[in-house]
């Protein structure tokens, strides 16, 4: 076995996590507690010095970032389809990738960590409420291209990063005061995603519960 | 013409500005006066509802976000090698592309404008400061990785979007309060890459100084 993933569950790592599953890859999952932060030890530091899930190990080779792990793993699994082969249909979902990782994924981290934002109280109280409200214009994006996605995916006809993605963020939602009720088209992609038998194992090896909204 | 390159100067938009340039590509450059907020306008926001630059208009296609517009630009102009075409170096440019564009630049976006992370006066200032110390760590990982880049480029043999990506981050670190002769082997590398042909162009028609520290 050569591919190895550090994940931790209900994490971004979600994402590369479901794409091995997908591809029916033989990879050894590595649990990495944030809360307990074993993501900050030495050990795992000298892994990814950034002390950040997901890393993808494969061979020799130590991969970071979820862009990166997607185009490697879509370049290892060709088959899966994972980004399309069209030139101009892989730059759109490239485009909302990178969105999602830029902009949603780090707009929810000021409601998650606002300590990674100032070391005082009062800044962070702030810069979680204010993150908090932008996340919801971000879910409203996502839902508009959920309605788009109809019954296909949000990258096409197949399963792919993007909807992994979305279903974290859908996910996240939750913990930021969003019920997934309120988007009905990407509440219903998620859970037809979910059901998929590959999202559904990685699912399981994170003991992840979808809807974590509480009124 | 059919390409149109929507920037503004100093922004990020120099990295697929800097490509159309070393490319030799015909398109109209469209500045976008940011302090005068033009990215905020019903024109503008017809263009890009989320009212940022770059945008780049290739026929009848908007595409923006940095990461998918550099895949569309290496795609067109496969000859300009822009990302390597193996498929681990590849990996490896996305990398630092994404790592660049989801945290580096970030962070310097709350430097700058810290009024998108909280509209209290104190809490900007806090996040400013937290943001700029950050800043300088990763600053330090530009310059590592400009010295192993040694008398090439950051993303192997030839110039691309990493290049131009740490030239504008170095640049910005001026603004946060880093001296660039501070990073020896970055601003090497930066000044070497200001003075490719493509590249002066574009640092000509966004009227830019490389060094904006000031003491
Ligand atoms: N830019 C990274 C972001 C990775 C990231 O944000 N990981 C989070 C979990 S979702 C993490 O490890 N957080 C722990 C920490 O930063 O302390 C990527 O795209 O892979
Ligand atoms: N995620 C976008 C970021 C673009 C971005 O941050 N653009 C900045 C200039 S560097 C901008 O337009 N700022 C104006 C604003 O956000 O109001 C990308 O990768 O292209």
């Amino acid at each position: 076995m050569t591919l190895k993933l550090y994940f931790a569950p209900g994490a971004c790592s979600f994402v590369p996590h479901t794409l091995l599953e997908t591809a029916g890859a033989d990879f050894e999952p590595a649990l990495v507690k944030l809360h307990k932060g074993e993501n900050l030890t030495p050990e795992y530091k000298a892994i990814n010095p950034r002390g950040q899930v997901p890393v993808l190990v494969d061979g020799d080779q130590v991969i970071t970032q979820i862009v990166a792990i997607v185009n490697h793993l879509d370049q290892k699994f060709p088959d899966a389809g994972f980004l399309p082969r069209d030139p101009l249909a892989r730059t759109r979902v490239l485009e909302t990738l990178a969105w999602m990782n830029n902009t949603v994924h780090p707009t929810f981290t000021h409601v998650f960590m606002p300590h990674k934002f100032s070391d005082d109280a009062q800044a962070q109280a702030a810069v979680k409420t204010h993150g908090a409200k932008l996340y919801g214009g971000m879910l409203a994006e996502l839902e508009a291209m959920a309605v788009q996605a109809g019954a296909g995916f949000l990258g096409g006809e197949r399963f792919g990063p993007l909807d992994a993605y979305a279903l974290t963020l859908l996910r996240w939602g939750g913990f930021a005061g969003y019920d997934p009720q309120g988007y009905p088209a990407l509440w219903a992609l998620v859970q037809r995603v979910a059901a998929l038998p590959g999202v559904a194992r990685a699912i399981e090896r994170e003991r992840l519960q979808l809807n974590v909204y509480k009124a």
